[in-house]
């Protein structure tokens, strides 16, 4: 089925309002990374005939294509008038860049709801304004106007994100690029003036290269429509949410930032309840859970959880934190136990966690999952890389474990210098998630746990 | 005044007893490590002559000078002999790096006994057993048996670490060290059979070197002695304690882990408030605080806290959290506002938090800081560092502001790659705390404040 925003992801010719060589214009950066969209791309500025390679068109009137997709980056004010053009010209899409509307008081209010009109009377359906657009890995479109050289891109992989925020989009774009972990589609909808994050939700759920969505937002357009669209994206894929704006300052800040109303968060709060969503606690759960959700391919069917780990006070950690989040930890059955205490040294703690101590091998790592993991749900397996007896092939051994129970196991790998971030590398290519403290891990599986299981839910 | 521990910190003459050149065996890192040790190093193995450079003696006995500080790194069964040599040999400080004591069942504990009785009738103080010891930047002391390839040492610094737990101490270590924080002293005391963590607290409290401590716990020790050493600790310097433990099910892997009861959560919670000590909620609060608090020089006098940022999600986040935490956020008092308006393009927003969207400047870090920050307690700075118009140099700007006014103000740059972190490792360099993310760099601004004030808890 074609759904109506198939041509904001996948059009075939795009022009770019506002283009520009001069690197202070977003319209540069914009014109700049579409040269690795696997389309066209026609420029229009009437100061310039040629731009980095490309010809230059004056007016969107002289481009001799039908274009799918307008990018607009002009100044707020021409905004107006350039949409009777691209409406003349039978486009039918367009990403409005430019700031200036309703996030700018009542003047830019008053621009937005002008704009409103036309795009409704020419029935252009509109991205933004105030807001970065699109970007695709499967075509490489790009309407971002950040450049690649301030934030990297992510290669392809199985999240998909829709934010409110242009500034969380780039953020957890580069966190996915910096954990290797991919990334399908990003939309920034910015003030949301027709697209919206249910729009977006609805064509992520039947889009091929969506495994997962991470969700930004502040407010919700139409509650209703959010919720049905929700449920039967969560009826098809996780989706992870981090609603910002919960408490009377944060809601305050919304209100300058994206010039609409936080709402009561317990509405939302429910909502995520009622449609399956699991929540996230903030910026870093977000692309903790949504990693979580991305990578692990095992549900975490029920809550009992093992820890393995070669640092006693890290599992403490970990333990406490199972608590918080209602995992049960129960102790070691007989059988198990006996096995690990004729493999092991008498001084490794074989009950739950099972503690491998600073003397623990890679091997022990394997031998506790193999023995123990069929007794539990989920592992959270901690490995401090200062010991001796432990190298990155640790981290082979514990996915294989994984991949054999077909259990979900994540992992935490305390951050340090280069050792330990190439064995979080590893980790996450052999699709483990890796986190960088326990109680992060903990949590993370939590999310996990809930995305598998609506009823798990335990705040 | 000559504190009881100082030869642990700063011996003359160290012996290390079960030295070895086995690259599996603790003796051999510890070996290692040493020879950066400003100081006279004696191996004792009967089986060599001679270990990495240094002559080897056959037993205690031959080795012909006193010896300030022996470290012992024998398996257990052959640690009670050892005691009596040491003893004989006029030794009184010892750390006991070997396990299998009373974290190794009852044979264990029994085992600790006789070595504390040992230690009472030669008059010998002990660290440890199970323990890594100590670490001591100002004379090269190291007596940890983790090789500087696998753990980086942080360089000189104004931080000290007083942990249980050994994996504990080299994580925040290593953590340090990524983030050049610097280091004074560390000590991890494991069993706790003689020194503990309230012997060491009041080491440090006199420690010229030593600015603020942080602290991991799973148990204590004596609970008044604490108390006592707390109170007169943070009377001189700001304390932040770290308790795992503090659940049924961490409590569990504490009884496990160290051999100790981790008591009750509520206690140590009332004694934390009573000396003053501000509680870290986990690993990255820890770390994060201590940060805070050993590398910020002006206090958190009051709850006012003023927001800059040039991405509006970002800001939000921080809000909800600055509630939670008990700060307030007063709205900009007209005079700031009408000169930051005039100061700044329209589509800025000039309340509280400060918006500087996409487009602001390094610049305009520095005027909304001078212009606001004098009405305020302190200001949280997010800097999104993909935003074209920001450079690395906003970070110089920024510490500038903050020494100008006198206040606190802690930074959030999201984590990235590359050109982020240089920027994060530049504002470390000038003074000013940064974390990757806003709800870490608000709760870290707390930390600082309760250290500053302690009637401003608000938990």
């Amino acid at each position: 089925m074609h759904h109506d925003l198939h041509e904001f992801f996948y059009p075939k010719t795009v022009a770019v309002i506002g283009a520009t060589d001069n690197p202070l214009k977003p319209g540069r950066a914009i014109l700049e990374n579409l040269s690795f969209f696997n389309g066209a791309v026609y420029p229009v500025n009437p100061k310039h005939t040629t731009l980095l390679g490309h010809r230059c068109y004056a007016s969107i009137r002289e481009v001799p294509e039908e274009i799918d997709l307008a990018i607009v980056a002009l100044p707020a004010p021409l905004v107006e008038q350039e949409m009777a053009e691209l409406g003349n010209k039978g486009i039918r899409r367009a990403i409005i860049i430019s700031s200036g509307f309703a996030e700018a008081g009542s003047d830019g209010s008053a621009r937005q709801q002008r704009i409103a009109a036309l795009a409704r009377s020419f029935n252009i359906r509109v991205i933004g304004p105030n807001c970065l657009g699109v970007y695709n890995t499967d075509n490489g479109l790009d309407s971002f106007f950040v450049s690649r050289e301030r934030v990297s891109r992510p290669t392809a992989g199985r999240l998909s994100i829709i934010s409110q925020s242009g500034a969380v989009t780039v953020i957890l774009m580069e966190a996915l690029a910096r954990d290797s972990l991919g990334l399908a589609k990003a939309v920034n909808y910015g003030n949301r003036l027709d697209v919206d994050e249910a729009d977006a939700l609805d064509f992520f759920a039947d889009d091929q290269q969506t495994g997962a969505v991470a969700m930004y937002m502040e407010s919700v357009g139409d509650g209703q429509k959010f919720l049905k669209a929700a449920k039967a994206f969560v009826a098809k894929k996780p989706l992870v949410i981090w609603k910002a704006g919960k408490h009377e300052m944060g809601a305050a800040a919304v209100a300058s930032h994206t010039a609409t109303l936080a709402g009561k968060y317990g509405l939302y709060q429910a909502a995520f309840r009622q449609s399956g969503a699991v929540e996230a606690y903030g910026f870093d759960h977000l692309i903790d859970a949504a990693k979580a959700v991305a990578l692990m391919e095992y549900p975490c069917v029920g809550d009992r959880l093992l820890i393995v780990t070669n640092g006693g006070g890290m599992a403490v950690a970990a333990s406490d934190q199972a608590q918080i989040e209602g995992f049960t930890m129960p102790v070691m059955p007989e059988a198990a136990r006996e096995r690990l205490q004729q493999a092991f040294p008498s001084f490794f703690v074989t009950s739950n966690p099972v503690d491998l101590t600073g003397s623990g091998k890679n091997e022990d790592y394997a031998t506790a999952l193999k023995e123990a993991l069929p007794y539990y749900d989920a592992a959270v397996v901690i490995v401090l890389m200062g010991a001796t007896n432990v190298t990155e092939e640790a981290t082979a051994l514990i996915a294989r474990a994984c991949h054999e129970a077909k259990k979900p196991i994540v992992c935490c790998i305390l951050q340090g210098l280069g050792f330990t971030r190439d064995a979080m590398s590893a980790l996450l290519k052999l699709g483990v998630p890796v986190y960088p403290s326990p109680e992060r891990a903990v949590r993370a599986l939590a999310a996990l746990r809930k995305a598998t299981c609506r009823s798990a839910g335990s705040e």
